[in-house]
């Protein structure tokens, strides 16, 4: 986390509009002025991610909102989460199990270029990204190691007045620490959406899904949204 | 420049449609296949620079083209390129005269992750980028050190397998070394576009107008695109 007294600062957070994003903009509120930024990248479940996002701007009564379309990541491919024809994985991936295919080629580097232009921008002081390394997703850019590097792009890259610090709080908690923490900050977890394969209600099967609902288990709670 | 066999491998190459990318796409044709990328960012001139473009791809029968749209950095502001109500600096700047109004915030990061996960994607096994540090530009995306650095972050976040060399062959040229490389090499100079103002012909007295004009004569050279 992010220390210091950074009581009147401005951060931006990257919020997907689901749990991990939650539980990081309730971190984020606690030390900084916040600014939400949505990606949409042409996944199936854009519509409901978006939602999310407002309902969780709305609760935390955030007027800054900047909602940026990078659906040309559909037309490049690589991952089943932009492609219909492709099977998303179910259940609870394996430790070892290589790199699913819902991984979106190098996707969170594109997110966090948005965030930062925004940052030089604005001002803000802080980037704030509720990516998770645990838990076995496996993506490559979910690494914190990747997170260090990215930064330090970033500033070669920028003005040199431009110092926003990349914050990445849940890096290294299990969903049922997220769960646990979200629970603790009063983060409004009926509002997030997680499922990839996008209905009404959350499927329940497929692999975030089955991640978030084990994460309830986990920490003794159940989970507040539906799923069918 | 990146050397070694590398006689059947392919590579992307970024191309604006400027003097520069001509001239690097001329390198990589040396030893790669190429795929080109060009990316609109919501830049004053880009209809003539998408036609500077398609003309370059014509003129070296590439057929696998890229265009993406990235003109939400026109909504995230902060240059004057993007932005009719700032003005464009004129004639050629001084050294250490600070970072130039048209200076886009971060702008080469973005073009990098798109170039970088279409390679993921198709399997090139380079990126080429046209980008110069000399000449006084003052861009911080355009310092050797940011393609380094970000190049590292590459490699952290995406696929172990992918194996992506950042490409920088013209970073330490002058404009005057840039135009007798592109003769030496037989690059279609005519067919690119330098003006930052745009209109039908070339301003000459832009900062763009300035350098590639200052580049030819030096060469001892006639720019072969026609000026105002």
């Amino acid at each position: 986390m992010c220390s210091g007294n950074n009581a009147k600062k401005l951060a931006i957070v990257l919020a997907s509009g689901g749990l991990d994003s939650a539980v990081c903009l309730a971190e984020a509120q606690l030390e900084y002025d916040v600014a939400l930024l949505h990606v949409n990248y042409g996944q199936r479940t854009e519509e409901r991610e978006l939602q999310a996002f407002n309902d969780l701007a709305n609760h935390y009564q955030i007027d800054r909102r900047l909602v940026v379309d990078i659906s040309y990541l559909k037309r490049i491919g690589g991952s089943s989460l932009m492609d219909s024809s492709q099977t998303v994985e179910t259940g609870v991936p394996e430790d070892g199990a290589g790199i699913p295919s819902t991984y979106v080629p190098f996707r969170n580097a594109h997110i966090l270029c948005i965030g930062m232009s925004w940052a030089e921008v604005i001002g803000a002081k802080a980037l704030f990204i509720g990516a998770v390394e645990e838990d076995g997703s496996g993506y490559p850019d979910c690494r914190e190691e990747f997170y260090q590097k990215f930064s330090a792009a970033a500033d070669a890259g920028t003005r040199p007045e431009t110092q926003v610090e990349i914050c990445i709080p849940l890096i290294h908690m299990n969903k049922e620490a997220i769960v646990r923490r979200g629970l603790q900050l009063g983060a409004p977890l009926a509002l997030t959406w997680s499922c990839y394969t996008g209905s009404e209600k959350a499927c329940g099967v497929c692999e975030r899904c089955h991640l978030r609902l084990r994460g309830f288990s986990q920490a003794g709670q159940t989970d507040p949204i539906d799923y069918l």
